[in-house]
């Protein structure tokens, strides 16, 4: 218990909340995305239970929040006690990783950093903590990139895969390569294999050590962020930021770092029920079993299997279709086949074309 | 001219307007059906509609509304000088058409009837009068019982179909025989053999001569009526008309008279554009082409065709579905494939039985 407490003390947690969340919309909008709505019924918004979870590493306090700097007062509102470092402007998240990374080492130059999205679900939150606990220590020991391996459990189309080499220490692997969201056909390899994990898009690692792969990998981010760090503690601090975030060139850290680098590990988690709740679809299926019907509101079906309700402002009754999802925000209603929610950000995109700000 | 003003004189327009409309819902409701609704962007209500395509023959006071009581005062609204028949239940039309038939005859011995639907289009308005004025002829002229026949353009399952016997005066024909909503396969017959008409539901005779077919058809029906004939003028009149309304058995003037009588006659209108616009899908194609896309309000489509969409209340937008359905009422949306429209009011029956009352 006494080394936890002396390893705990080292870690932030920085949650990547930059995130627009279009696959959600009308539920989700510019002015509020997803990560900062109530979705699963909780009582807390996404980004609330991200931090609750985590309670047991680390306190509110050491939760470091990277998000867009029009969510500030959204962020301070649901969280008054995290940091808040605010993006100028999405970059992705390997320049919004590496300014936190920045911050962190100013205080602290052992700091051990668990980057994590805000908007993931995970069923068995204790679970979780212990992944994170393994890859603390990995991470506080040797000089490693660590991403948390989640077991597949279906040959999911939607997410990265990490397959797994060597042994290393602490039940942790050499990571032999990542693999971009795959084919229906290879997806199906990579499950029979068993060497895979589905990659979770959560991250352990030093300060320090994330900053020398930066500098390694993508050497004008890095360049950017020393420039940045020159500035920190001046009057022209917040100028600087914004300038060299204008420039930055937006790339992911999975793409732009841990593919290219040699010292990425991976923990297999024990199966803790995660979801990236990445859809209309995926949201349905944190509450009822994959095709069932899910109804959230008022709805009345007659002849229709698989279909997905979301409507409190009013009675939606859908005759004779099948695999249907509907999603009612009061100003919008969204209607489209089950099959193609990943495909919903095009009526953003279409919406923002015709310049409709106030459906955004 | 002179002799067409001596006709007109004995001329009452019957517009029974007591059909619930629940096809048309969430648009048409308990309150106020799909007749009262102005349906077609034309600024006038579908009953309004009705009587003012009339005015060629007869004048709004000529005309008679048949609905139910508790439409009275929405009639009295859109339609201030017309007379009113309220029925104290909806009993189908051959209750509601020996009713009017006997007011008329009390008014006048010679009195001819143009019996038609509240709902329907017409969009040669001329061509239909012409058609009327030739029904007024004949039935004034013989004991007849006249419908007035659509040339059917394509094999509509929806509608019933005349069959034409022999010519008469006047250019009409005895019917041979009626034929209920054919199977695609008989319409297509009764196209082909170019001696079917569509079945339009208006009709022309006078109220002697329906009243004597009544008697001799449905004997139950007539004395229920001479009943009620006792009690005109009386006190009592309200309080009889309700009683014999509760006793009376529903059914159609067509099934319950027209398909049994041997005086029979049809006129074959020259083509006018007739709809009775009895789905959604007849209220598109009276806008644009079938299968064409129709938007009334605010949507966006994406890889979506054939769609119906009615969204004055907040943006619907559709995503990868064809043929699809969408009427927002504000309190209600339906969704539904363009080809079950017809069975809309399941979702109504469905409505009732869940005692939704705010929503029928």
């Amino acid at each position: 218990l006494r080394e936890e407490k002396s390893v705990s003390k080292n870690v932030t947690v920085v949650i990547l909340a930059g995130g627009q969340g279009t696959r959600f919309w009308p539920m989700s909008r510019v002015k509020k995305p997803k990560q900062f709505l109530s979705m699963l019924d909780t009582g807390h918004t996404l980004i609330q239970e991200t931090v609750k979870r985590l309670k047991p590493l680390v306190s509110e306090e050491n939760c470091v929040i990277v998000s867009s700097a029009e969510h500030y007062s959204l962020v301070k509102e649901q969280l008054p006690k995290v940091q808040i470092i605010s993006e100028p402007r999405g970059r992705n998240t390997a320049p919004c990783i590496g300014l936190a990374a920045l911050y962190l080492l100013r205080n602290n130059p052992e700091s051990v950093m668990i980057a994590l999205p805000a908007d993931h679900v995970i069923k068995d939150e204790e679970k979780l903590v212990q992944a994170f606990r393994q890859g603390i220590e990995a991470a506080s020991s040797r000089d490693v990139l660590v991403t948390l391996g989640v077991p597949p459990t279906h040959a999911h189309t939607g997410y990265g895969y990490i397959k797994k080499g060597e042994g290393t220490a602490g039940g942790l692997y050499r990571v032999a390569s990542f693999h971009e969201k795959p084919t229906l056909e290879n997806a199906s390899k990579y499950i029979e294999s068993g060497d895979f994990y589905w990659n979770s898009g959560m991250f352990i690692w030093r300060a320090e050590v994330i900053l020398d792969a930066i500098e390694q990998h993508i050497p004008a981010l890095h360049a950017s962020l020393m420039r940045i760090n020159e500035a920190i503690g001046s009057g022209s601090e917040q100028a600087v930021v914004k300038e060299e975030f204008e420039k930055i060139t937006p790339v992911s850290i999975d793409f732009g770092v841990l593919e290219h680098a040699d010292n990425c590990e991976v923990i297999p988690a024990e199966p803790f029920g995660w979801s990236d709740i990445g859809s209309w679809d995926a949201w349905a299926e944190y509450f009822v079993e994959k095709k069932a019907n899910f109804i959230k509101g008022q709805a009345l079906l007659i002849d229709s299997e698989g279909c997905i309700i979301h409507s409190e402002h009013r009675m939606t009754a859908v005759l004779g279709l099948n695999d249907l999802v509907v999603i009612d925000s009061g100003d919008a209603t969204l209607v489209c086949k089950r099959e193609r929610v990943q495909e919903v950000k095009k009526i953003v995109d279409e919406l923002r074309r015709q310049e409709k700000e106030n459906l955004l």
